[in-house]
Parts: structure tokens; sequence; C-alpha cells
């Protein structure tokens, strides 16, 4: 009989139903020695946590998220609110010893997020950060392939993520539905919001990021707020671009926007290796494109692997091969993952500290936008 | 607040999984007036029935499947036994007045089908056969292409169903894992497992089929059985094509094999119409591609729909534009139609009736490679 | 300094002109013992035979084919005539002497196909026929994977070639123009035009076909003739699919039809053997998809290799890896075997002979179609 | 019948080798005023040139490129020397009043190339420099599109011109066969070989680039020089990649390499519009692929455009709809539009002068790669 994770979850939006879909599905197909219970789930507007909380299954609901975080019947806390919330929240949960699994981005800047690291490492919580793509089984399976050397020397590594969403002017910014749009609430715009998911995973597959030069834009100048029911300034950058070095030796170029007419959510990446090269895209999520330069000469080509045979990550705990898993199941992959390393007393990647090497790449890039210069990790300009 | 439907399941394979998740995930993602209650699960073997009780959550096992056909707790059988007990279970749990979800194929045979249809339609029962693959959004958007009128006079439909998995002469047949391979169990080989399938989506699409002429083989003609433990004749087809005509006029072309090395579950069809064309493939089953002549001229080619979009079928119950879902998302799919029929005391298509025309078909086709002549889906020699 | 072989050419369609690309080029890409001189051209159209010999740079031109057979300073004979005229032209300029390129499918039916290659055989002059896929450098790269055993037991051939050019009733038939269209020009439909291509690479791919059953459809019954400017019956197949046995023991499985609207000249091939499996597609010439068994686990999939390498036939001689050659080589690749061939006195496959094989199975399926029957390569009804 | 445009060819090497295809098919399949001559051939090497003009057909020979540029029986120089003799020959050329088509990049830089455009410009001569790209249909079609105002307006432009052929370090540098990893004879590596391209076609179809920040990396710092035999230092860049704005508003990322690993030759660019995006690729270069925002809601996805009907831009000169041209008719179409600019005594795009802003594009960026600074199109720091 597995024992319970009580969970305490803070918002009920878009990560709200995703993370609360991981932790009721887990236990169907993995088998854990802790289970995930939906204890309590906070937000300001009672009524629609009240809905929240009677679709998904939480026990109670509170409308002050300190009260969850303080509630003795709580051991882990989930946080799900909008960026500009996160700090608070965590560092206060972390002084009440609850486990924390955060959304991603870690925080609105670095020197918040170092203190949320300072508070979580004092306090001595299990804790995550929800860049859940890692648990794609493709990419988990092409991480795999490079800590087996598979790749020998890297030369390349390539990111995009591209939507098309927010091309309207007659889009709104802002409130709760529309709070990406809002650096107030976000902190930036596509590069804490997609960037960030493509320097996590570089910097899970790659290492880390030296220097970088960067390039943002804002396409539309203007929105009308939605809370102050006026057009304003539009804040965040709609589109970043970016290159940069890795301390391996390889170039990395980057780039994520809301202008790509034709992309609803094209994550791509590419590395190239002198021996073996791997790309993978969200929007056939369950496909890795490898390269092995070993195969005989005339027959070397890009081979398609459709990662959903039994042997592949995670895929043994679903249906049988061919039959592909989709987007949300990232999601029970690291609650699984998260459990197993709370079992173990373990760190669960990626750890809070894990998420501000991320934080600390994106304010460089933010710095080198604004500064025309480049810059490295450590907010200092080179070269 | 939802009204319960009392699920007794049969079964505890790959395809009670299946169902069962497809029970437990509905309510989480769609509003319906009734619910699925996962009340008790039979299965001759009580260990094993007893440990996907506890990991699904069922409320009670039993050994007997009669008994639990007669409970007053139960109000819908789900039927995933192998093949050869669908009938008698089905016709049973009929006359206790329950409503009937019938894993495919439906029989054994026409004429066993014919029974249950009659059994079920003078016990006015709610019924319906799980052939899941018409609730993957991107083939129910073809189908409201098709209801639409968009592709006009249809001159071709072809489907292919290939997978590898029984290439090796290793493997044994029969027994609880393997009851596929042995035709006592499971009626015949690929064209009750695969084509079926395809001849579910194909009668959906394009209507009925008048004659067809076939060929079967088999050809690994001796393999372990794991009943016996010893090399007993293979009984079943390794592979079946076959072509036919439909009433509309088109010509059809199938086949399907479980020896098409590379191959996994590759479910493919593509319909031509005058004015429009549609092709599918189970394993990037996320994607419809679309050809609309009505484009002008230079612009013409095969469009890739991504059906991941809120105007999509089902897709507004999920996530954002770009993110997909899986093979199992048919199921709730599947379930969430039957729940609504169910309320709506109308049919749930694929109903029983629905499923005999797809038998006929099969033994259409089954009686033309046996006699190498045109025969009609009344069993009939023609030409 | 290379030898002249003397071309006579036949005809100035489509094909004369593919042909003549190809004599024209060979020399600038390969090094031979004998290079073509565009010596004349014959067509009962004067004007049109004189625009097509300037633009190309024959000689001079003869309205009566008889002539050119005859003519001493011709050293072979190039048959891009209408089907109809194949048979004679190929007896009398055997009679001749003359080498003889003839344009596919061979001949109006197998009778005839037997008097041609029996007057060649007799005569002993140097034959070939264009069935110009083969030369496609994927599609020889797949032959040679073949014939160095990599696949294995073969279970599964199919191929199919799709276009949509005729599905418009207003489109007239006969003539220069359309004598595809009319089967007294073309013999058949598809089967000669399209099928015949198929049959041509499966043969050699995959050797000897046994018995087939078939099935065909003329979808538009009547279209204006331009011979006689009235509304005719259409005499020719618009759509013709089988199913056969290989002699291997493989079963395959064709379709070809002008009605597959979205599909230009979509002939595919796919072979499934034991260990490895291929995948060809014209539209996309310069890719084969390649399966190999013996791939480590997880890592296997479908492999597209671009076949533009040195290493792959026959693209040393033209440019360098990545950049792809066209359609049109496929004919500069059969001038260059065919003259090499020529020089050491070997058979240029495919001969008239091998030709003749095509054109047995081509029967067998039109009278399988006609009589609804099993039908074996000799016309015998089987099964 | 048309008149001769006698071509004096300089260099016998790759590009040697596709013009001469171009200048020796184009009169097969476009009707034009005038039509190349292969009159002359110049190089250093005798013998090697003897062979050259024996292959293709030339009429003499000279081991003076002098000669040939003073020539009277020349009219028009092609210039196929490395790139280090571009300008010298240009400018002898322009003063003997000949026409002249040069190899790209069009100098080894912008101060180079400012003396060739003004001595052209001076002599009044007509010129072109051998973008070919352009003039693959499928881009040609692209340009269409956009020049029609179907995208609205453009937020991003991305190009890539990805290879692995240099990764070995025993690759030598230098010397008749491999001076392009010699800065000394190429000016500069990847960025004028391969970005050069994807710089001209992204300001074609574009417009203007005002500013770039750009990185270079050399991977291999020594490699064995073929002329003096000893290990050299490497001078070239082996990658190189930029972001900039262009004057339209739009956004700007390109890559270029010799090290990823897997990609021979791949060449892509996408542009994203407001209304339409557009995606090619030099690998499958008979396909563009369109998004067009237009077409209704549930049935948008990205279109494979096969460009070969005749509709298609240069595809009606061809063969019919389906069958593909490849890499050296880019070369065809150049002559082709070359000699219609002739005839008419109009520009040739692209011109000195259109290829000299490509070249500014390509100094700014080696010379931010440098400085680590934004630099503008005209050399000078920005930000």
């Amino acid at each position: 009989m597995a024992k319970p994770l009580r969970i305490g979850m803070i918002g009920y939006g878009f990560m709200g139903r995703a993370h609360s879909n991981g932790y009721k599905r887990v236990g169907d197909f993995f088998d854990l020695e802790y289970l995930p219970v939906l204890q309590a789930v906070a937000a300001r507007d009672a009524e629609k946590a009240q809905a929240f909380a009677e679709r998904w299954g939480y026990g109670r609901v509170e409308t002050d998220w300190r009260k969850l975080v303080a509630a003795d019947d709580i051991d882990a806390i989930d946080i799900c609110t909008p960026n500009n919330l996160h700090a608070e929240i965590a560092i206060e949960a972390a002084k009440h010893g609850k486990a924390i699994l955060c959304e991603k981005p870690l925080s609105m800047d670095v020197a918040e997020g170092e203190k949320m690291v300072a508070a979580i490492e004092k306090a001595g919580v299990p804790n995550t950060v929800w860049y859940n793509y890692r648990r794609i089984p493709a990419v988990t399976y092409a991480k795999q392939l490079i800590d087996a050397g598979r790749l020998g020397r890297v030369f390349h590594y390539r990111a995009e993520f591209l939507q098309d969403w927010t091309i309207s002017a007659d889009l709104p910014q802002g409130g709760a539905a529309l709070w990406r749009l809002d650096a107030a609430a976000a902190g930036s715009g596509v590069t804490g919001d997609l960037l960030a998911h493509c320097i996590d995973t570089a910097l899970w597959l790659n290492g880390p990021v030296s220097d970088v030069t960067a390039m943002t834009e804002t396409f539309v100048k203007e929105r009308m707020h939605t809370l102050t029911g006026k057009m304003e300034p539009v804040t965040i950058d709609d589109a970043c671009s970016f290159l940069c070095h890795f301390t391996n030796g390889s170039l990395g170029l980057f780039e994520s926007t809301r202008y790509a007419r034709g992309h609803k959510a094209l994550y791509t990446f590419e590395i190239n290796g002198e021996k073996m090269s791997l790309k993978w895209d969200l929007e056939d999520l369950h496909r890795l494109e490898v390269f092995d330069y070993s195969d005989a000469g005339p027959e070397r080509g890009w081979k398609s692997v459709h990662v959903t045979d039994g042997d592949h990550p995670y895929m043994g705990h679903w249906w049988v091969p061919g039959l592909a898993i989709g987007y949300e199941h990232s999601f029970v992959h690291q609650v699984a993952d998260f459990l197993e390393a709370y079992a173990k007393k373990q760190p669960a990647h990626p750890t809070f500290r894990d998420a501000l090497e991320t934080q600390r790449v994106c304010d460089a890039v933010l710095s080198s936008a604004k500064s025309h210069q480049w810059v490295n990790v450590n907010g200092k300009p080179v070269g």
C-alpha cells in the first residue's frame, strides 16, 4: 500500500490542470512507494477554486495560499501561480518544511531565484521545477544517447520555440488569462515562457553556457490591458533570439517567438556531435531523429525513431509499440520521478538550483538584448 | 453531480487497462450527466483480477463472469475477453438488461454476431463495440469533412494495418498472452484483429462494401502452443489483403500483416475524392493530410493539419494548440460519447449492428481467400 | 575518341524528348566507348518532326519510319511511338540488324510481344526497353541491398502508381496528345502505362509473379474523341489493382489509377524482408527509406537515405553530396548502361525478353479483371 | 536561328562543370534569341584545361586568362576561379567590353567588390553573379508569393546552410581541390561559401539588412596545407552564425557550418509573415512548404507544394507534373534568364551591384564576429 504525499495546489489554470492530471494518473501506471493525494487547492477566486477542486477531486479549498502553506495536512506545495508569486510562496513553504514543486520559470530574475534557492536549501526540503519536457520519452532518450558518449565532441546546439498565437493586435494583455503578456506578472515574455524551456533542455543535454549575444523585439507596442481597460504599452518581449558559447566548446543558437505564423508550439532542438546528431520536435513529440555516423557509408541517413517501445524511457509503463502518448504524459513522468526521488531522499532534477542556472542564462539574454553587448552568465559584458 | 454508471469489467488484459483508463479519466475532461464507477472486475484468475482491481480501483472481484453479469450493482458490462467469449457473455448480459460495451471484433463470425445482435436488440439494452479509432480526433475530423460533402464523388479508398511483431518463429502461440495467434480463441488472425479496424473506419467513412477478392497467408506454419507445450499448426492468417467495391462506386484496397518489418502499428487510410483527398496514419495520429483541389492552381499541395486546436473534434477538452494527445484518448472519447448517448437514450455508434456489418466483410474476405473467388458480403460468390 | 552509335528516333513526343536528352547528355558525365549521335528522326508529321530535329540537333528527318529503319547510316532505332506500332517497327528494325531501344510497354499484348522477342532474338540485335525507373539511383541502390542478401526472406511487396490528371470528364481522348486514353493505340490504360512500371521494378527486385486476382474500373465512361470529334466510349482502364503471389513466397499488392486526387506521379514501392525493409517514392525520388532490423534495439527506425553521395549508384558522375538529380537522369543512366552493354556485347536489361515477362503479368491482370478469377501468368485460371 | 553568345570560361572545377552544363542544355528547353557557344576555356594547367574542353566541347584552350579576356571571338567571360582572382579578371574583362558572369561570392571583401562594380558599371557591360539558388523553381515561387503581397508584414526570416564534410581533422587545406579551406584563396570560410547564398536569397526575398551581431568558430585549428606540405593554421571560419535586423522591421537569424553531422547541403530558409509563412530546403528542393492563414480555421496546416507543375516557375519547360528536376537546373535557368536580359539589354539579377550588397552583409558579419559588437552593413559599430 503506497504512502500518501498530500498535495496543496496553488493556482487552477492550465498548469494546475496539467499537474493535477499527473498526480491522478501516476498510480495507474507506475509502482511507487508514495502516491499523491489531492488534499487542497488555494486560489483567490473561491468560486473558481471550488469548481476546480470538484472537477479534479481536491479535498478542500483555501482562498489564502498562506493558510495552505502552513497547513498540517499538506506535505507538498505545488506552485502554479503567475511568476511574480513564485518566490514569496516558495520561501514561505520552505519555512514550513513543505516539499515544493514550482512551475517554471523559477523566478522573475536571478536575484529572486537566489533567495529562493537559499531558502529551500536552508530548509532542506525536497524541491523541483516543472521543466516537464525533459520527461518526454524522446527527449529522455536523447539524454541517454548523450550520456552514453555516442555523440563524441559536440559542435552545435540549436533550439527554437515558435508560436503564433499573439499576432493579432486585438488580443488584450494581463489579467488571469493573459498574465503571460504582462511583464509585471511574468517577468519577461517569450524568454521566460518559451526560451526557458529550451535553455533547461540545453543545459541538461549539453552543459553550461558561458556567454551570449541576444536580440529581442516587441512587434505590437500597445495592447488593451484587461485590468485597466485601457491601451497600455506592451512590456514583454514578443520574440527573442541569441547566440552563445557552451563551456564544452560548442556553439549555440536559440530563438523563440509568438509571431511565427503556422507554428503552434514548435519547440525543436538539434545537437550535432562528431559521431552522432539528434533532432527533436514537440509537434511530433514521439519521434527522435538520429543520425549515426558509424553506420556503413552508403546507408547513412537520418533515422526516425518512433519512441514507443518498451525499452524506450518510460514507455514500458504505457501501451504497446507504435501507440503514442502525448504532451500530458511528461507531467505524469515528472511526478513519478519526483516521488521516486522523494522516497529515496535524493534530489529531484531539475531542482531549484538547476533552474537557477536557466534563470542566469535568461537574465544574461535579456541584459545582452538591452545593452547590445556580449554578456556572460553572471551578467558581465565580455568580448 | 453526475449520475453513476456502474461498470462491470470482464478481463484485465491490454484492453482492460485501456478501457479502465478511459472510464477513470473522462470526468476530469468532459462534463457529462453520467460518469463511470469502477464497480467490479471478473476474471478466472483471482490473483490477477485482484491485482488489476487494486491498481485501477475496482471495488470488488469476481472469478465467474456470470455472477458479474447477474449482479444488481452493475449497470454496464465491458467485455474484454478473448473473442470466443464475446457472444456468450453479451447474450447473457443482455438477458440481465445490462448495457454492454464489447471489445472488437464483435464475434467469431457472422452467425454468432447475428445471434448477439438479435439478443441485444430484443433486450433493448444500450450497446457499443470498441472500434476506438473512430474517436482519434484526426479521424473524426476526416469524417466531418466527408459528411460536409467536401470530397465529392469518391474514387478510391485504401487502408493498411502493418505490424512486425510475430516474425520470429520462436514466438509461441495461445494462452492468456498470445490468444490472438490462436484461431480457437481469436476466430482469425490479422483479419479480425487488424483489418476489422480498417473495415470499421471504411464503412463509417465511405459506406457499405459490396464484394471482395482476398488473399491470406500463414508465413510461419507451426509454433509452440503455450497451452499444450507442443509445436502445433498455426491456425490464423498472418497476413490478409483484399480488393473490393464499395456501393458508392469507389474501389477499395486493404492489407494487413504482422510481417511488415519496421512497422509497429502502421494503420493508414487514404480516400480520394473528386474534390478532396485525405490521408491518416496511426503512427502520427495527431495529423490529417488534406489535399483540397479547390485551392488556387500553383498553391495546391498536401496540407498537414495538426489536429490539436480547440475547434478540432474533442480537442477543446484537452490542452492548447500544438500539444498532442495520444492513443489512449480515443478510449476516453468513446466513453464520453457512449455516456452522452446513454443519457439521451440514443444509439452509441458503432453499435453491435454496425459492428456486424464489419463482421460480414471480414467473413467474406476469409471466404474469398479460401475459395479464390469474388464473394459478396452475404458470403455468396459473384462474378 | 568515342565511337558513334547513330540513333534513328521514331516519334517526337514526351518520350522522344526524354530519350534525346539522355543521348545528348551522357557524354558530358560518363566515359564510354560508344557515344550516341542524333542521326535522324522519323514522324508522319513532317513539320513537327522538323521542329523536333532542329531543337535537339537531329541531322535529318524522315516521314516514313520504314526508310529510317532501313537506312545505312543508322545503328540503332529508338521507338517512341504509341504502343500499337512497337511490334511492327521493332520486327522490321530487327530484320535490318538495327539495335533497338523500345519505349515501354513492350507490346499491345503477350502474343505480339512474343513475336517481337522471337524476331529480335533471331536477328541477334542489341535490345532494351525503357523501363527507366530502374536507373533512378535510389531504386538501383535498393537493388544492391537486395542482391547483397540484406533483406532475408521477403514477406511483402507493394507498389502504387497514383495520378490524378484524367479526373475531369471534359478531357478528350485519342489523337497525338491523348493516345494513352485510347485502347486502340495504347492497348490498355493504367495497366500498360503505369502498372507496367511497377511490375518491371517488382520482377527485377523480387522475382517472378505466379498468379493474380485483379480489378479494373473505368470511371468516366465516355469522352470526346479527338479523331472522330464525337463522344465515344472510353476503352481503357482508368484504375487497376491486383493481388498476387510471387514465386519466392511473398505476397504482392499493386494499384494504379489516374483518379487519386492530389497525386501527380506517386509511384511508390515497399518491400518487407525479415531483416530489412525498403520504401521508395517517385515524388521524392532521391531518397530511399531503409529499416534495418540489425540496428540496436531502441535505436531502430526508418532511415531516410539521401541517395546523392559518390558511393551511391551513378551519383559519382554528377555533383556533390546533397545535390539532387531529377527524373530525366534515369534516361541518361539507361543510355550509359545500354552503351556499356553494347560495347561489351552483353544484354542490356531490361531486354525485350525481360519486358515480355512484365507483359505477361499485365495480360494476366487484365484477364483476371475480366473473368473475376485468379489467373496465372500464362493466362490460365487457377485456384 | 538563335544568335551566338560566345563564352570564354575561366576555370574547370565544380562550377566550371555546372555552368557548362547550363550553357549546353539551355537551348534544348528554352526558346531564346541568343544561345551560348562554348568558345574557349582558360586555365593554368593546360592538360586539365584540354581534358575539360574535350569533355564539354569547348573549341579551344588558353593557359593565360588575359588572352581569353582580350580575345575577339569571345562575347562573355565566365569566372569560375577561386575567389581571389574574381576582381582582377572581372575588371580586365570589363575593360575589354565583355559581358561577365562571375561565380559567387563577388569578391574577397567589400573594398574589392566596390572596385569591380565601379569597373563594370563604367564599362557598361552585361553582368551577373551566380547566386543560382534563386532559380530553383520552389525558391522562385516563394518570391512570386512574396511579391504578390501574400505574406503581409514580415516578422521573421531564418536561414541555415549546414554541411558536415570538413569534420575530419585529416582533411588537408588549400590547393586546387581545397582552396575553399584557405582564406588566402577564398577570403573566408563558410561565410563567403555558404552564408553568402543565404544572404543573397534573404535580400532578394526580404529586403536589406541593417545591422548584425555574429559569432564564428574554427573547430580544427591546424590542417596539412597541400601547397606547403606542412601543418598550417586554419585561416577560415568553420562555422558562422548571426542575428540581424532587416530594414522592414523583421528579425533575422542565420547559421552556417561544415560541422553539422548528418547534413550534406541543408540550405533551408523560412519566412514568417502575418498572413503566410514559407519554408524551403535544398535537400528536398522541389518542394515549398506554405502555411496560408487565410485557410478556413480547422483546415489550416503546412502545405507541401510539389513545385513541378507547368504553372510553376520554369517548370513548363521541362517534363510533366510530379517529375522533379535537380540542382543543376538552377544553372540552366540562370543562363536562360541571363540570355533573355542580354537580348533585351536589361540587368540580369543578381548583378554585381546586387552581389555587393551581399558582400556588405558578409563583411559586417565577419567584422562583428571579430569585434564582438553589433555592426551595421557599412561596417560601423552600432548599439
